[in-house]
Parts: structure tokens; C-alpha cells; sequence
């Protein structure tokens, strides 16, 4: 089998999104794929789902990191889903694993995410999503925050 | 033995603090003690040495939640340690485990575990901490922190 | 409050136990609290239970390290709790919190906790439990289970 | 991207190994690979390392999952590495995402992972390694682990 290459891009966001912050995912996921990175994601559904959804369309690779115990509850676009088990404490698990994080909408959960990765050192970039602090990058649209997050 | 009585009330905030932040961390645990809650925190330096200390000194009760393997890494003031080895995931253990949660100064590690209890719908209080969302409870001394992370 | 000293006793087994496990877990707890040491366990039902409720008759502390979420889930002989939401994943909590484990009866998850005990290197005491490696300890009743886990 | 297709084979077993064991866990990442199955383990050297890159000469998919926070952590063969920062207890996660689990050699990290397997209630086969349990099934050779493994 091929096997992924280029960066883990994290792509972080709420588990109901409205049709923007969905769309605006998707087409994270599939810039993400066509600059040959690999997504990584928490596994489930909203914004998770559309960025991976988006990085298939594009031909990417998906790994989803799940807060329960079984594979099966991974969304459709999954390659290789990861059984944690760990409830919320597999954000620390996400944040480790990617290289950098872009959050699209979300909540209280994105923002632990978001602190993981800030405290990592981690580039962090925020499309519609929380913005309180220097060190989060602000992008308007989709191609500008993948570009950020991978420094190309 | 006597038992811990009262809520259980979370002092966070980072492993170094200046004279400012430490001394009111100590009134805080104090003030916690006082009312007859149990100190929770993340068992090593700065702020929760800081807390442990100030609930000691008034007869508290003090648990140290760490991310490390050992026990033995528990500052001298915590009456209960927990050997986590779970490195920052260790955060989602004390936002679970406590009723409230008081920021005391603190940086992104802080931010996680205000995170994980804004996501649980627990009361946040910041001390000369983070101040980003309506949720947050802001306070300006330690009395009132206390009193406001407890609801009396 | 008065603090817990002594030593941390985990007392490891499962959700159900019938008569004679129980009975025997009880006195195991009653035997940890009056030579004055802490009883930690996973804070449920059954083996867990009874060691608490048996610390509990003869003034013992306990303290239960949940696999879920909320405080409440602990049996109503644990003094504190701890809400890992962790799922499995908190026996390796339990291992790495006690200085010492006892098993009485139980099944693969007390094995998962002899493991991580065994890995770390700390005395395993098995009273009518698991017994398949020569440094798992073997003992026949309670009292002597205790004396060799605390090596007193 | 190609995408891993097939079971998810977990193959378990220490640090260290011996030119014996390291030889048969090679073969059974190979065999993995030539049915068309993706290796999971825990990233690291001996067994994990072995498996992986008898998985990788086949042409099949490695999935590392590490003890550690860095991904740069994992052995050379390793497709996509998690880095969970969580000790031992990522060993509950290879238990979780695993569809049955194949123990080459190994100690008492091994046996935390056959516990863990156990109460899922996932197959679990013994090449040279732990054998206590009835639900444990023994093997002499590397085919008979994947064909047992895998159910075909």
C-alpha cells in the first residue's frame, strides 16, 4: 500500500457545524490533500467529518483519533481510526500527533486543543474559530490556513 | 482518620509564580480551607504549591493530581498524590474531578484545564488569569474567587 | 482534617464478587486501615466495595480512582475520588498511585493491574487471584496479604 | 494515497529481543502483510520494530502507537505513528484499535496488553509468550499466529 507522506495537519472543530463552518472545513481537508499533507483529526462527526470527507475527495489520508473505545465510530472517511478510550483526554493525543493545528468554528473543545498545541509550541491557526492570544494565527479562508499551518 | 468534607475546588495555574501570583494562590488555598473544601491541583511547583501550602497552613485538606509516574514528585504540601504518568492529559483528570475550577495567573497548560471545565459546564473563576469568554467568572482577590468558584 | 499516612495499598479485583471474595476483601481493608495505611482502589462496586467498606470500620482513608467521569460513580465507603474518564487506561493510575497491590480474586482487569504493578516493579500480593509468575505473591488470608504487601 | 485495508493485527512484545524472537516477530509482520492486514503496535524497538519491518517488506502498513509525545520517537518503519504522551497506558489504546492481538516474547508490558485484549474479548495469540489463560491461544510459528489472528 502507499503510505501517507508529508506533514500531520490537525484539523480541529466542533462535533455540529452549520453548513459554512462545514463547508469551510472540507475545503481545509482537500487543500490539505492535494499539498500531499496528511489530516488528522478527531474522528467524529461536524467539522471532523467534513475535513476528512474533503481530504478523500482530494485523495488524502485520514487518521482519526477517537475519544471512545471502538473503530467502528469513526465517520465514513477514515483510514485509520484510533481507539483511545479516553474520553476529552484524547486532545492531548491529537495536539501531540500533529505537526500543526487549524481550528475551524468549535467550542470549549477545540479550545483544549488549542492550549495543547499552543503549550507544545505548535503552529496554531484559527479559521472562524477562537482568536484571544498573539500566538494564534487569524486566516479568512481555507488555502491561507492550510498554507500557514504547513509554513509553505 | 478524619475525612475530606466540603467540594472539591481546583487551583490551577502554572509551575512558576512571581511573589504576586504565589501569595495569592496561598489565600486562596487558605480561604478554601477555611470554608472546609478540599484543594485539588496538579501537585507540583508555583501556583499549586502555592495553594497547597495556604490550605495546609489553615487545616485543609489537599490532593495533588501529577502528571508524572511518581508520587514522590508531589510538592511537600499535598496530602494526597496521584501518579498519573499521563503528561498533560493529567488535565482532563483535574477538571473531572473537580467542582469548580480557580485560574490563579497561568499560561496554556492553565488554559487546557479551563478549557475541559467550560467544556463540562463547571464553574470558572480567573484570578489575574485568562479573561476570554463570557463564562468565565472575573474576580479580584482571592475571597471572592473562593466565594464565587463555591456559590456561597 | 487529619491527613492519611502510611502507606498507599492498592486492593485490586472485580466489579462482582461473590460471598467469600468479598468477605475476604473486607477484611483485607479492615486489616490496611488499622495498621494505619491508605487503601487505594478503583472506587466501584464489588472487591472495590468491600475493601473500602472494611478500611471505612476501622477508621481507614480510601480513595477510589474511577474509569469515568463523574465523582458520583464511587462506592459510598470512598473517602476521595478521583473522575479519570479514562476508561481501562486508569489501572495503569492505580498501579503508578500504590506502593504495593493486592488482588483478591477478580479477573483480566485486575491482570491488566498485576502487569503494570509487576512492570513497575512493586510487591504483588494475590489472595486467591491470579498466580502464574514467580513474582506474584501468594497468600491464603487476608492478614498475610496485607503484611506482605506493606512488608511490615 | 493508497488506504489500509483489512483487520487491524496488533502485535505485542518487548523492547528487547532476542535474534529468535526478533526473526519470528519479523515473520509475522510479514505474513500480516501478505494477507493484506494492517500491523498496529507500539512503536518502538524489539518486537514492534521487527514486526513493522517485516510488514514494511511485504509492502503492507504500519501503525506505531507510542508510549511517548513525539512522533519522531518511532522506529524507522512505521507508516503513521501516534504520539500519546501516556505512558504505559497507551497500551490500553493498542488493545482497543487492534482486532486481535499477537504476542511475540515479551514481559509484563506484554501481558498488560493481553489483559487489556482479554477483557475486550479480543482474540489473542501467544508465539513464545505469555500462556495462563484457557482464552489464550498458543502457536508454534508465525503463519499459525496470523491465521489464528485473523480468523481465516
Amino acid at each position: 500500500m502507499a503510505k501517507p507522506e508529508g506533514m500531520f495537519i490537525g484539523v480541529i472543530g466542533g462535533t455540529q457545524a452549520g453548513e459554512e463552518i462545514y463547508g469551510l472545513a472540507a475545503e481545509v481537508g482537500r487543500e490539505i490533500a492535494r499539498r500531499g499533507h496528511v489530516l488528522v483529526c478527531g474522528g467524529l462527526s461536524g467539522v471532523m467529518e467534513a475535513a476528512a470527507r474533503g481530504a478523500r475527495q482530494e485523495g488524502g489520508f485520514t487518521i482519526g483519533i477517537l475519544p471512545t473505545g471502538r473503530r467502528a465510530d469513526a465517520n465514513s472517511y477514515i483510514d485509520v481510526a484510533i481507539a483511545t478510550d479516553m474520553g476529552q483526554a484524547r486532545n492531548a493525543i491529537i495536539a501531540n500527533t500533529s505537526d500543526a493545528l487549524i481550528a475551524v468554528g468549535g467550542s470549549y473543545g477545540t479550545l483544549s486543543e488549542i492550549s495543547f498545541g499552543l503549550k507544545l509550541g505548535k503552529k496554531i491557526v484559527s479559521l472562524k474559530s477562537w482568536d484571544f492570544d498573539a500566538s494564534i494565527v487569524v486566516v479568512s479562508d481555507p488555502a491561507e490556513a492550510v498554507k500557514e499551518a504547513t509554513g509553505e
